[in-house]
This record gives structure tokens, C-alpha cells and sequence, in this order.
């Protein structure tokens, strides 16, 4: 017999994840990239990948692009393909770190030329918009100084503002821009976006459609992320999550892996604010699968944050409530953990079936030709990094 | 010859830092509080000795005060008391952390009985500053959980902000609430204000005469603190400094004692964004001296200020922003590093002696018979310190 | 059918937990210590809680004390007394961080009379563990500098060492000395055995029969305390663990509270290692329950250690390694978690029950009068906390 | 007049910093490397530009290579080019973390044949010292895991151990090991040297010529250096600094450019403990200069070490001690950082003149055709980086 009700059941059912296009793309350090056979060579081998993600788990029904990364000729083709392999192409994410004129800054430049030069880029972003039918403009700052006194710290918020402001003056009435915030790198000593106090600051001075995305990776040591989640869905300027996990830096880990709990204290605050299944808060992941098998890796996340949620939405919350009113610490903390140690996954896996899908999607993955035809197939010709 | 500038000594003529208290009682850590000779028993003797730090260094004219711990029967004495030594009253901190009702909260707690008691005792601070004279209510709100699931934090957080609107209305038009954010402790899970994000977002929805407090030994590791006082000064929220000093957690040593760069770093921003001898933003310390000498500890401090303010002003402004400019990473860099090398300190000296000071307040304290006088003074009663 | 083989069943049924005395007195933070009905006035009465926790639990059949809080006139009678209620004495704790002359340091001090002085105490508690039978002799080094220049730390160094060796000689054949190390607090500049590795340095010079205490508590954040279990277990040091858990700093929460995975991978390398169930390696708790209950604190704490080392036990060590020397990340983790999300709460609770304890001993103590009766004879007196 | 003596100049006249080959080279972060004109495309020409550092600061008489980066094919040939530009061969440094190979670990990899290619290399890397008469073989040993149970960390330690063990054995009696120990990354879930006691542990199992490198970048948030510093000194196994600095991670920033005050702390350390000038301990960079001017960068950073270490010689030792042993903490720290606080900058610009040395090295950099020159000459070719 279940322990996931009917109720948890069809809030589950409508739980999507966007998964980012450059996760199937070959990633590293610094120091090395290794590369792995069938990795994609093209945006369209991506999102066939991605595709075979959403086939198997039910649960990432689109694709979050990143340009010039992803860039074709013909986005109606993309996006065709997409559609014809049963996803549909979400998010736009801009880069404005890797052109020798942005060493110094982009949106935040002193030289007005490099500034216009990536509010450009950003117009072409939405013209990809356009053509993808993408909601959202998702902006991360990589922008900031490596040493005290290099950079005007103050002049450069002021022209983010302007920046943003252009940008944002572009968007149709439909679309979103959600600036991202990172603590630090690529910038060693200050980023121009580095919480999400500086990002609800710069969104809210641009309007209702502005939006934060918060990276579970993008904070200080000991930071309570969900802390945050919580006062985002209060100002209602929650725009997206980009999940991953960490135990340092910014190590772009499988969401979950590092922490499970966290993760459920923050899907326990999701739905607590109203976050969940909400369409103004876009769930994505943002990963690196720089020594594990990328589209093993991809549907072990999905599954992750499923089971999570499923876990979040099994707290008693009229126990919790009447235990924290009265003040019993012992009483509430048992209710929060009660619904951490269930094991979901057998419901999971039956509801699964029940759906027509796998019980085991990894199972499936391993079991299925769809590595061997990849690894096979894609030969010759350059594999999809952060390069290009 | 001195290398500091008629112009950077007249703007060093204004700075005031206001003297906490309760740095004259005894303080320690949660395994031990050492007691000290001399140690003040009462508000008049720890406003004596912040006076005698300011007769030696010209720099602290006023005196926080902590309510309960300076409850006295007349506040018209003490100011009398303190303006015959040369001192005025200053800031109003009060306190909703140590009484058993506060157990689970006070301004954010789920009972309105207490939520309203601890809203009265912010009337009778305001009460106080009235015969203070007082501009600024200082919140620190010490209020959290200890464990994921204890509290819910969003209906604390609304909770806060009722809380704060109410004390916020009974301030006079001349008078300002300024809320400090705190990382964490006395709370280990979750802080109900932990970061400037939730000062700034609590304050703006106040009012104009709502302010953020930045204490500088508040934040995680590796915070870029300058970044928040340029952001806070831009929004045109920053109203009040706590500075201090760590290495690890809220350490609460002497300012500049463990990052004397991190110190010039905060004050040349707020140079830069206009908050220096700014009315609107208060210098105040807030600091613990557990096993120093408590006067001479705050004579190290103001000095510390003082000395560090002095190098922040001697950087060339004209020729950093050509560097920042041009991308001259290592010249930008210089021009800053020259100023924090330069040596003010006999510039200083021969200043104060100018302007009949001792050169070294430090050693004329040491020379002088305060000490000995306030320890066979000070005998019996009960030495001041957090408790009461 | 339980998910927990006869094997384990075993292994767990050996388990045993060593008690703090100090965790049934009150505690706090240097802010407020929160006074609670109940808490008792003396060790006897600490004892009479701990052995409550064994009980109920069967896992905790000894009590750490600390001397001086835990110095009576006869410590026979309190011998007695424990075995009277089924539990022992067990590890002694000296305390050399709260008399005056300690200030500065005791065994690095550099006054040779403080140094004898705490060697002395330290004697003391050796005679101590001669009339209790007590093996172990923990210190945890309380001394350090908050000031760059306060303290030589190499002398104090050099000192240490010699203290630690007088002291050592006095024990007898059969017992140890353990020393802990800690990060940071009370100090705040300098700690004297801040790191594992300092402490292992000290430790091996001294001999066999000095260990290494790891308290789960006490290191840098983002520290990975696992890796220091394998590599202390692979140098044959791990003298014992302080388990508590923690957010941000010395939080001496419930352990497993803040990241119930972080215990799951300490109690696998435990295992990994040799440690469980090794007479070599004391499984102690040192925690603060500063808000909570804290007879039901200490259940719910020996419970969470238990419940983590079932999951550990769980792990298909063969699967593992396959795993592992095949370099498959995505297999090997799999193994892991799913130990890790297996709930093994209901054959746990099941397994009690066949041995006569409660399935649930938290329900149990809240349904039975323990708590009332404690309250209502424990009137008058002084209740127990870290000054006495 | 100098405010530095001949004893400290004549200490200062010896002191020599070894500059890494690789900082000439282009550097960057996992999101973008950016190119620079006149970088060096051969070890040839990083050692030109090494040679300058020397030549105009007089501190930099050695070059350390990294394998195989630096490998050419004739080290006699590479060995007489440097000793003709007046600079020596230095430290070699392996490499086995850019090997496919490798992903998985090297020296302590599951698989004996991937463990005998990377001892195999690090023979290549003595046969390459006996070539350029180096003495150090350092080994930073850049592996680990990702994800909980992906690797057996006890096994990987004990391989370690035979693999180091092999390789000392191969050395000559002048030559040394030195292990370098890094709190993450490359891989983010354990790192197999990650702190100095694990770094300690394995030299003081392999023999008198193994010690420990300590990086100034490799240590958790909030670690206290010098005592890290104090303690290797104090055991004999200090064999060699890799000097930068950092506000978050690994950043490799100019050494001395994020917190001075830690550099000042630091350099105290190794004067009070024996290690300046001492041959045992090399002083060596490790850093990148991602968005500034490499030569220039080395210069600043030498200078750095040297004003630096200026300062720490000026600490009054006499009175610190004094003022120690009385306890008094505000004296103490005075002493401490009046040294600090002390410019030397003037001093050290007129000594160099009288040695023959540019009194602004960085103004003489810029003043020369060096720059222009390479830019112009270095044309075609593959830039020097990281991946050759």
C-alpha cells in the first residue's frame, strides 16, 4: 500500500523540471575536461537527450538553451524537433563571459561600446525568445573584479540598473527577466550580483516581470537557503531555481547529493509559500556532470527532486503547526523528520508503472540500446562543451 | 611633514563614533565571563568611563545605551551626568533575548501576548530616547529556532513585519527604528532577520525613517562587506555601522584587530558612496572586551577608526578612476594599496597634539591615574555586564 | 519482515552510547541560559536522567562526567547510585577554561604555578577516575588568544606538550587520555589544538595510550569530518567521538539534526574503518539543550545514532565495491543512498519491543510520569548548568 | 633615515622566492581563459620572462617547472638558457590530474596499471631533476571523489602511502618529496590530501626527506595559517610554501593582495619559528594572472613577500615577549602591529638603489621596451597555458 496519497499523487503529476541543454555537453575545471563518448555535438543532439530524460521520468518536458551555445540557423527547426521528440524549448540563458571584450565587465562595463555590445546580445537572446516561444530570460552576472580598487563597485550598479533596464524594456508583455546571483566566481573579490539581496534590489527597480533566480549553489558557507526561498516567495520575486548541489563552491553537483536534507527543507518552504507546481517559480536544474555518465546523471536529478517533494508534501501539517504553537521543539522537529526518513520510492516506483512509465528509470536507461546507439553514432566532429 | 591634507584633517575634525555601554561591563563567551577591577556597577560609571575615551581621543561624543541593562530611575540625571563629563546620549538598543517569555521568539512569536509585550518594551524605549534625546531605536532582533521544523518562518516573518510597523508608528517624525541583521546565534537553524536582504526588505516596507544596521561582524565567511555598505548607502538604507572585528563567528573584538584591510576596504566605500559624516549613517561599536583592558579597548578602537579613515582618504581618486578606466588592473590596484601602506599614524599624533589631545591616547591613559582610581574606587556592588 | 538482517540486529545490539551529565543541567549561549522545571540540582540527579535515557533506549549504559560541575564528597556513593539504576561512570572531563588564573592559558600558560595548577586539576581528575573506575581522561583544550600577538603559540606549543606528558605518566596502565580539539570558541584568534592534526601530533608523542577526541562539531566549515574518521581509524588514534551536530559554529545540537547525511557517512567510515563496536573508540554525546527537553533530547539523540548505524549497516559493501573499482560514480552512490533511504525506523521499533524495551521509548517517557514527578521533586536548590 | 637595520637588510639581502613557470602562461577559470599578447609559447620564453622578475627585483632566482608542461626535449639546453638569463632551475612539479586516464585518481587508483603510469611519470619527473639539478619533486595531488561512495577514501590512503613510497625510494639522498595538501577541488567531495595533518601523516611515513607544502590558498574558510605554519616548523616536515592569496577558494591571487595583515601573520611565524632563510623551507609562488599582467604580477607579488617579511623583522621581540608573559593583550598586540602598520616601502626602494636595483621595479617594468618587445616577438605559436 502507498504511502503517497491520492492528493500528493496528482500534485506530483504535475511537477516539470527544466533540465539545461549544456548538462549533456562536456564540463570540468579548470584544470581538465574530460570527454565521453556520445556526448552531443549540436544543440539538436541535446535535446534529443534531454528528450530521452522526459521519456523515461515524465518529468522535464523542456530544455533551457543557453547562447551562442545553442545557437542554429533555424530555431523553428530546433524547436520543431523538439516538439517532435515531446519537449518543448524553455528558458533562455545569455553569456556574457567569454568574449575578450567582456574581461573587464559587460552589462556593468566602463566603456559604453562593450556595454551596448551585451545588451545586443541580449536583444538576440529575446529574438531567440521569439522564435523558441521561451518565457524566460534568465541573466547571470559573471561580472565583477579579482583585486580591492580594480573596479568601481558602485558605478557598476548603477549601470547594471541601466542595462537591465534596456533589456528588460525589450521583453513582450509575456516575458520574463530573471537575474541570477552568485557569490563569487568567476570574479574572485566582488561580483556585481553576488545574493539575492542585490538581485531582489536590481529586479524590483525594473518592474512586475523581473524576476531572482536562485542557484542552490550560489551562496556563502552555512547560508539557510531555504531561509531565503521562503522571503523570495513572500516579496513574490521568486522567478526560478536553478538546482544543483554542493559541498564547497560552486560544484554544480547532482541536486541532492550533497545534502538530501537540505534540499527537502527547501521543497518543504516551496510548498509552504505556494511555490509549488506555481508557474511564476520555475524549477530547472543547472549541473555539471564532469565524471558521471550526463543523461544517468540527468534522470538520477529529476528523480531526486520527485522524491523529494514527495517526502516535503508527507509532513503533517496541521501536527507541525499545533507543535510549533506550543512550542515544542522535540514534537515539531519529529513531524519535519518523520516525513524525511519515509522511504517514497516504492510508491514512486508503482505510481510510475501505473503511468506507463518505468518503475526505474535508471534501470531503464542501462537496460535500454540508447547509450550504445549514441556512443556509436556520434562520431567524428566536436563535442558540445562550454566552449562553444 | 605630515602626509595628511588641511582637507583630510578638517573632514577627520568631524568623525564622531558612538561607544557602546555595555563595552565597559563585563563580557565573555558562554563557558566563562572573567570580571575585571574598576569595572563599572552602574550606568553613570560606564558613561564616566566612555567619556574619558573621548577626552583623550576627541572621536566618541556619545554613548549607546541597552535597555534594560542602563535602566535608571532618571534618564534626565544621567543625561545631565553624561553631558557635565562631555558626552551626550545616544542610540537606544533594546532587548528582547533575555527574559524566559522570549524563549521561542518576541516580536516574530506566535503568541500575540508576547508579541505585544515585547512591543511594549520597544514603547518604553522609545519612552527613554524622549528623555535621552535619543534619535535612533536600534532592534537586533535575536530571534530564530534551533531546529529545522521548530518555527515557521513565513508566518514569523509577517509577523515581524506587524510587529516593527506598530514601533515604527510611535517613533516621532526626528526619530529612526534601525534593524541589524545577524547570520546567526543566539539561533543556530534559522535567524528571523539574517542578512541585509531582510533588513532592507523589513525597513522599506516601513518607511523613510527605517534604516538597516550593519554590524561587521555579522555576515558568513568570506562576505564581501564593502559590496553591502556601497549596495546600502545606493539604496539610501544604511543607517547605522556596529563595528567590530572577527576571525571566525560574531567575535566581537576590537575593529581592524583581525582584518585591518577588510577595515579600509568598508571605509573607503563608504567613503565613496557619500556616507562618511553623513548624519544619516551612525559609526558606533559594538564589541566585547573579554580579556583586555576595557577602556583602553575602545581607545584602540575609535583609534583604529580614525587612523584607518585617514588612509582611506589619502586614496587618489583622480588617478584610481583612470586606472579602473583604462583596465589597469595592477595600477587600480596600487593607487588602493598605496593609501592602506601609507603610514598616518605620527600625521595623526602631531594632529591631535594641535588640537591639545595627547598624541597617544593610549599611553596617557596608561600614565594617568583613571585606572587605579576607578579600581580602589569601585569597590563592592555588583560589576555591570549583560545580565542586568 | 524487517529490512534489518539478524546480523545487524546483532551488531546494533552491542552498541552503546556514552551520556554527558552536563546535557541534563542547563545550558545557553552567552546571550541568555534558559532556566527549565525539573532540571536537576545535582550529579546524582543527572544520573538518575541519564540512566532514564537507558531505560527506554538500552543504548547508553554509561555517563560522562565533568569535574569540577560533577565533583561530590563520595564518589563511591555516586558509583553506587549509578549502578543502582544500571548505568556506570564513565569518561572524566577536566575543565581548565573557568577559574581566573586560567584566563591566559593553564597547560600552555606561562606561568610555571598556573601550569602545575592545571596539571594539579588534571591529577585530580585522574584520582577521580581511580575511585569511579573511569578509563578515559578527556581534556578538551580551552586555551588560545583572541589578539595576533597576545600568545607565542609555539611556546605554548612546546608547553602543552610537557603538561600533557606529566599528566599522562600519572595514568595508570589501563587508562587513556584524550584529547580534543577544536576549531575555534572560547578563543577567537588562536585555538592550541585547533585541528586533528595537532591534536594527533600531540598525542603520538606522548604514547600509545594517548588518543584522539573527534567532536563533530569542532571544525572549519565545508570540512569533510569523514575523511578525518578513516584517516584517525587508519593511524590507529580515534580515542572517541563527541557526537552532536551543528549549522554554522560549536552549535552542540541533537545529533544528526543539522545533516542527517554527514552522520550517515561518519558511522560508514566508522564501520569502513573497524570502529564500531570497538572498545578503542567511545561513542559519546556532547550537546546543549538549550531550548528542548532534555531527557527527551538525549532519547531522541542516542536513537538518531542508532537509527544512522542501522542505515549504515545497510550498505552492500560488495555492490560498493564493484561499483567503485569499476568507476562507475552513478552505481557507486546509488549503493549509498539507498542504504541511506531506507527507513529503518519501523524494524527498529519492532526489534525493541522483542527485547522488551519501547518501540517507541520517545512516546514512552512522554506517557509515563518521569517528567512530572522530576518537576514536582525538584523544587528548591540550585539546578545544574556550566558554572557549577 | 631607514627605518630598517642592517641586520634586517642583511636578512632581507637572502631571501629568495622561486617563481612558478606556469604563471607566465595564460590561466583562467572553468568559464574562460583569456589570452594576452607577448605570453610565452615555450619554456624558453617563460623563463625569459622569469629571469626579468629577477633582474629587476633581485628576489627571484629560480624557476620551477611543472611536467609536462615544461617538458622539452633537451633540460641541459633549457638548464644553460636559464643560467645564462642569471636564473636557476627549480622545484619540478608533476602533473597527473590532465590524463584521461586519471579521472578516477592516479597515484592511489583502484587499478595497479593506472597507478604504476603515474609513479612512472613522476620517475620521468626525477630523471628530469637529475637533469636540471633540482632538488624538490613536488606532488600536489589533485585527486579525489565526487559523490559520496564513489570511492573507497581508507584504500585510496593506504595506496597512496605505496605509491609515495615507491617514489621516494627513487630519489637521491639530496633530493626531496614534497606533498601538497588542498581542501577541495579539482574534485569536490573528498580530496585524498586535503589538510596538512593527513599531508604530515603520509611524509612522516616515508623518511626525512619528505615534507609537506603548505599553499596559502588550500585551506577551509576561516583557518588559522599561521598556526598551521608554526606547527610544521615546529615538527621539522615545513618543506615549502606555494605563497597566494584568496577571499573564497583556491584563487590564486598576488600573494599578500586579500588579506595582508594574514601574510604579515604568516611571515612572523616562519621568523619565529626558524624557517626564513632557512634552505629546508622553499618560498615559492602559485598563482594566476587571470586579468592582469603576468610579469608584473610576479613582480608585485616578490615585492609583496619581501615588504612583508621587512615588516614582520621589525616586531620588537623583546617587548612582545615581555608584554606575553604579563598578559597584556593591548600591549602585546601594539607591539605586533606596529610593525605592521610600519612603511617600509621607502626604505626598501633606497636599498635596492644601492644595490644596484631599480627603486620601483614595477615603475622600471613599465618604463622598459620588455612588454612591447615579447608583444611583438611572440607572435604565431601556441600560447603557454594549462593544457601543454
Amino acid at each position: 500500500m502507498s504511502n503517497l496519497s491520492a492528493d500528493i499523487l496528482a500534485t506530483l503529476e504535475k511537477q516539470a523540471i527544466e533540465l539545461p541543454s549544456w548538462a549533456f555537453g562536456n564540463s570540468g575545471t579548470r584544470f581538465k575536461v574530460f570527454a565521453t563518448p556520445g556526448t552531443p555535438r549540436d544543440p539538436f543532439e541535446k535535446i534529443a537527450d534531454a528528450a530521452r530524460v522526459n521519456e523515461l521520468t515524465g518529468l522535464a518536458p523542456s530544455v533551457a538553451l543557453h547562447i551562442p551555445w545553442d545557437l542554429v540557423d533555424d530555431f523553428g527547426a530546433l524547436r520543431a524537433h523538439a516538439e517532435g521528440l515531446g519537449v518543448s524549448l524553455g528558458t533562455i540563458n545569455s553569456n556574457t563571459f567569454q568574449d575578450d571584450d567582456y574581461k573587464f565587465g559587460a552589462l556593468t562595463h566602463e566603456d559604453p561600446k562593450v556595454r551596448q555590445k551585451a545588451i545586443d546580445h541580449h536583444f538576440e537572446c529575446i529574438d531567440v525568445m521569439n522564435a523558441t516561444g521561451s518565457r524566460d530570460l534568465k541573466i547571470w552576472l559573471a561580472e565583477g573584479s579579482n583585486y580591492p580598487g580594480q573596479a568601481d563597485m558602485r558605478g557598476r550598479q548603477d549601470r547594471l540598473h541601466e542595462s537591465l533596464a534596456t533589456i528588460y524594456e525589450r521583453l513582450s508583455g509575456e516575458q520574463r527577466l530573471v537575474l541570477e546571483y552568485k557569490f563569487f566566481e568567476p570574479a574572485f573579490y566582488h561580483t556585481d550580483v553576488p545574493d539575492w539581496g542585490t538581485s531582489y534590489a536590481q529586479v524590483a527597480a525594473l518592474g512586475e516581470r523581473a524576476m531572482v533566480c536562485l542557484d542552490t549553489g550560489h551562496h556563502a558557507p552555512g547560508t539557510n537557503i531555504e531561509f531565503i526561498v521562503m522571503q523570495l516567495l513572500r516579496l513574490g520575486k521568486l522567478g526560478s531555481f536553478d538546482f544543483n548541489s554542493r559541498f564547497y563552491a560552486d560544484d554544480d553537483l547532482i541536486v541532492g547529493a550533497a545534502d538530501p536534507f537540505q534540499l527537502f527543507r527547501i521543497l518543504f518552504e516551496v510548498i509552504r509559500g505556494g511555490g509549488l507546481n506555481n508557474p511564476d517559480v520555475a524549477f530547472m536544474l543547472d549541473q555539471c556532470h564532469n565524471v558521471e555518465n550526463k543523461i544517468l546523471g540527468q534522470i538520477r536529478s529529476v528523480l531526486n527532486v520527485q522524491e523529494m517533494t514527495a517526502r516535503a508534501l508527507l509532513v503533517d501539517a496541521d501536527a507541525l503547526r499545533d507543535a510549533q504553537i506550543s512550542g515544542d521543539v522535540l514534537a515539531a522537529n519529529a513531524v519535519f523528520m518523520d516525513a524525511f526518513y519515509t522511504d517514497v520510492r516504492p510508491a514512486l516506483a508503482e505510481w510510475r508503472e501505473s503511468r506507463g512509465l518505468p518503475a526505474d528509470p535508471m534501470r531503464a536507461q542501462l537496460d535500454s540500446d540508447y547509450q550504445r546507439t549514441i556512443e556509436a553514432d556520434r562520431v567524428g566532429g566536436v563535442q558540445a562543451g562550454w566552449g562553444a
